[in-house]
């Protein structure tokens, strides 16, 4: 049997019994050893975007799989691999997508979320090995956080000598500000509400740090992770010529940035989005995080059972991240 | 002698002779055939953009290499290869950039514009060889308009089997379209204020036209060539998932654009800008232009002589695109 968590509303949670089921072709079940809670998940739960209900929350995790044990991470979304998103290299914007944790809670696919002992992998859900010298608490965010932020780099391009603003220091931000001196960039500003993150940002490799809504010095690139539309729009005047500006954070409903188009075309800028992930990007999330030495653990808080799953759902959205241990032994 | 045309402001033009100088170490004196008249050159002297005055104006041209024979197009930018943004690959926004029909009428480069008999190309000036079968008016535009056109073609990626939206049918527009057309686009919808030139557009490659105003299809890359606020706006609306607009026309003080960032994050969606060009793309405008067999002699009119340029600066941005020959024999 399988133990999952479902979401019911509000803080309710029921923790129910679910059968173990058999892999169909391409399948893969997966035995969590620790889910992290993403933050779209606080979100989901505070009612600030709008979520399937009843339904089994949560996709990050590691875990084991049934069978060969071996040690993976996995992806978000599952892509049918046909449609012409799919075919043009866009599958987390499959026409068919389906994603773990955000899916109803229904007998056609029960194991869909990581708040529980198990979980079940469609075909077409990118799973990756995971070495296992990482941490359990360091591996998990790699399927969500770590994932995004190496699409988001790819969009940035080159980071070598370039100077780099990361807006926001939370789990994607200090992820990105690691992958921005792994990557050689000349300086790394990093702009937060929160001393305390500053602080910690520095450990992750950060240059110089600004409180949000100080004066930012003129960047080359910057990664914006707040989704605050004032926050966005200073990220965009920081950009000097040949400057690019990629949003992540902006995944909740908000008021227009203002955007002048002669700094754009003048300036050889750019403005684009990242969503999700490509299946590549988990690849380079894991290779990352085995290659980086920095304080990972910290961002994450000492793991609760699936029991406690609630409370922590409605706490406000936590740094350090919180986790789930679901097995009860 | 050189003869040079000044402007001296509003529609006042006065031509000057001066001595022709030896060229120095990397330096080009070429005796002009053909000017065509950029639509900036009408903006400057209507005021809407800010301009050296008094200055030999003129930057798309082609003509002879003095000496040699050689039959040359060149670039618009002058630089000086040596500073941060010339070793990133952004000449065209060097530190000390000059640019042709752009700079004060002074004896240190008095021959710096195209509506003269000559221009004396800086070193660090882009010229290009073009074959003898392509007309004057054909290779003309190749220095700005053209070469401009390839810019924003590289900025989009690739538009094989992509739906693709030009703003603009003027020349820079037209040229997009026939670009489009080569490149295998799915779809190209050309959107104009003007029933003629949406008609002009068809014989250009356009598989669907719209009045400005109108409704728009969905597109996978769209290119700002208007300027217009309110149409780079909807431009943006009309970009599905992935989609890239590049913006081209903005080149004069305007209101600002909203953009929603929600929709650029969930869509994967960018907005990136071009202000002219990089050597490289001077050498695709040649290609294309020698490779093409669009109408394109219907984008130019008759040349006129020198002495009448006063008139054709101060009529209203001219579509077909005006042009000088400067030699009276």
């Amino acid at each position: 049997m399988a133990r999952v968590a479902v979401w019911r509303g509000g803080a309710e949670v029921t923790l129910e019994n679910v059968a173990l089921p058999e892999p169909g072709p391409g399948e893969t079940l997966v035995e969590i050893d620790l889910a992290t809670v993403c933050g779209s998940d606080h979100h989901t739960v505070a009612g600030r975007r709008p979520g399937a209900c009843p339904s089994v929350l949560g996709h990050e995790g590691v875990g084991r799989v049934v069978g060969t044990g071996r040690r993976v991470v996995w992806g978000v979304t599952v892509s049918c691999g046909a449609c012409d998103r799919c075919r043009r290299g866009l599958t987390a914007k499959c026409r068919s997508v389906r994603k773990l944790g955000h899916e109803a809670y229904e007998a056609a696919w029960p194991l869909s979320g990581t708040y529980a002992t198990h979980v079940l992998l469609p075909a077409g859900t990118a799973v990756v090995p995971v070495p296992d010298a990482l941490a359990d608490e360091v591996a998990a965010p790699a399927g969500c956080a770590t994932a995004t932020v190496m699409a988001a780099l790819e969009r940035a391009g080159s980071l070598r000598e370039r100077r780099v603003l990361v807006v926001g220091a939370g789990m994607l931000g200090l992820t990105a500000v690691a992958a921005a001196a792994d990557a050689g960039a000349a300086e790394i500003v990093v702009s937060d509400v929160d001393p305390a993150r500053l602080e910690l940002a520095r450990a992750f490799g950060a240059t110089w740090t600004v409180t949000a809504g100080q004066a930012l010095p003129p960047v080359d690139v910057a990664l914006d992770f707040s989704g605050a539309a004032a926050a966005v729009e200073a990220a965009l005047g920081a950009l000097d010529i040949g400057g690019s500006l990629v949003l992540v954070g902006s995944v909740s409903p908000g008021r227009a940035i203002a955007v002048d188009p002669e700094a754009v075309v003048r300036g050889w800028r750019s403005v684009s989005g990242v969503h999700n992930y490509e299946p590549r990007h988990l690849e380079q999330a894991v290779a990352f995080l085995a290659a980086s030495e920095r304080p990972w653990a910290e961002l994450v808080e000492e793991p609760v059972g699936l029991d406690r799953l609630g409370d922590v759902l409605t706490t406000e959205l936590g740094r350090p991240r919180a986790s789930v241990r679901p097995r009860e032994d």
